[in-house]
């Protein structure tokens, strides 16, 4: 790339256990699986084979995320990079439906309801009581967050609101100096910034799926317009990743 | 404790291959064992078992350091907590001994000069050529720190020298400021630390054994005095821990 431009690359973090289980997860702070350890190792050697390399690093405050970037860091041999962690940007807030298995939930309420839930830009999931065990408010990794700040469900427009100021205001500035960044977060975390950078209508981010441990890279000029897109990885396997997440919404068949 | 207080908790990373093949190690990056990941475990249940929590924690930029404080974080549900890495926690610099089998060393060049390069304050062993390939100078992790204070070897006077800085300037005005700091580090490291805490002289720090995987837990007055110090585990696994590092330095039997 020619100088002047900036680089940004972006990872989903891989299988998690509820993942798995086809739970809503949301905030629940739930382990990768074998499989997403495995998903993140091979986007660490992909991004390590193309030649790429960073200077600082973004990632949530759920362990799915940090440890994707841990195990993609650390196949890459740069597990001394910063790393900079913020709830900012965490996994949309899935409220009262977190911890209910998507296909039962599909059943109670039907398709059409979840997939509202799951793909309205707008309409807000049902909201977690305050002080439920699910309630982050009373969950140590919050303590320093303003409890005016910490959600108890959220729409895609709602994550868009608290992840766009920290990308404005903490990495864009990194990425303005220079600095070549990675983030590891969440499918919707990164719909976020995807939206902002491809300029995408409300309805357009909707049919977005980024796909699991594949990093996806940004190239900007000065002014944020994108001037290349691309995944680092085999295509087949991309094509598949999306085609899963489509389809998680459907009914058990 | 009463208010006022200062609590600091250090740990030295568990067993590295190197420690298990005997070499001197020094700032080469190897990786935990799997007895030194089950070591770092222990500490941080240990920790969590006792109540400990922290604000924030720093470690080096040597892989065995970074594994350490991760799975100590991963063992008290804190892996969400800020960690910052500086080159200036590294393990003492062993200069051309790196890499070198130590009762080899202790054949070749007498036990009694091996264990002045191991445990005198200021005599440095042997220098490393520039351009070397263990030279820091020509890895990735060390680019952005000035070449002039990237070393080719040290004597613990040396390593002083250069972690002392760090944390009068970073560390303590976060302990000042009430955070709680865990710091997971190296056995030279974590003695320049030690020294300076405990005020002992430049012989006395050279007795002094840090056992591996252990939290040593301490508490200061405002004015860095200590109140307490002590280790978080099982008192007997501390001492055979104590007399495994002092035995290193002898001969094969």
């Amino acid at each position: 790339m020619a100088e002047n431009t900036m680089t940004l690359v972006l990872i989903r973090h891989g299988e998690s256990e509820w993942n798995k289980l086809n739970l809503f997860t949301g905030w629940t702070d739930v382990e990768l699986t074998d499989t997403g350890r495995k998903e993140a190792a091979e986007g660490g050697r992909a991004l390590k084979a193309d030649g790429y390399d960073f200077d600082i690093c973004y990632t949530s405050y759920l362990k799915r995320a940090i440890h994707t970037l841990q195990i993609v860091l650390d196949n890459m041999d740069r597990h001394w990079l910063p790393v900079e962690k913020t709830w900012r940007l965490n996994e949309r807030h899935y409220g009262a439906l977190q911890g209910l298995n998507k296909s039962e939930t599909a059943e109670k309420y039907g398709e059409e309801q979840v997939k509202i839930w799951r793909r309205s830009f707008d309409v807000r999931p049902p909201a977690l009581e305050a002080g439920d065990e699910r309630d982050a408010h009373i969950q140590p990794a919050y303590r320093d967050v303003d409890p005016a700040d910490v959600p108890y469900a959220e729409c895609l427009k709602d994550t868009i609101a608290r992840a766009m100021p920290y990308f404005n205001e903490t990495i864009l500035p990194q990425m303005r100096a220079g600095k070549r960044v990675l983030i590891a977060a969440h499918g919707n975390s990164l719909r976020a910034l995807v939206k902002e950078f491809d300029k995408l209508s409300d309805e357009e981010i909707i049919g977005v799926n980024i796909p699991t441990g594949v990093p996806l890279v940004y190239t900007f000029d000065q002014d944020m317009n994108v001037l290349d897109k691309h995944y680092v990885g085999d295509p087949a396997t991309i094509d598949a990743k999306i085609n899963k997440v489509a389809n998680q919404g459907k009914k058990a068949q």
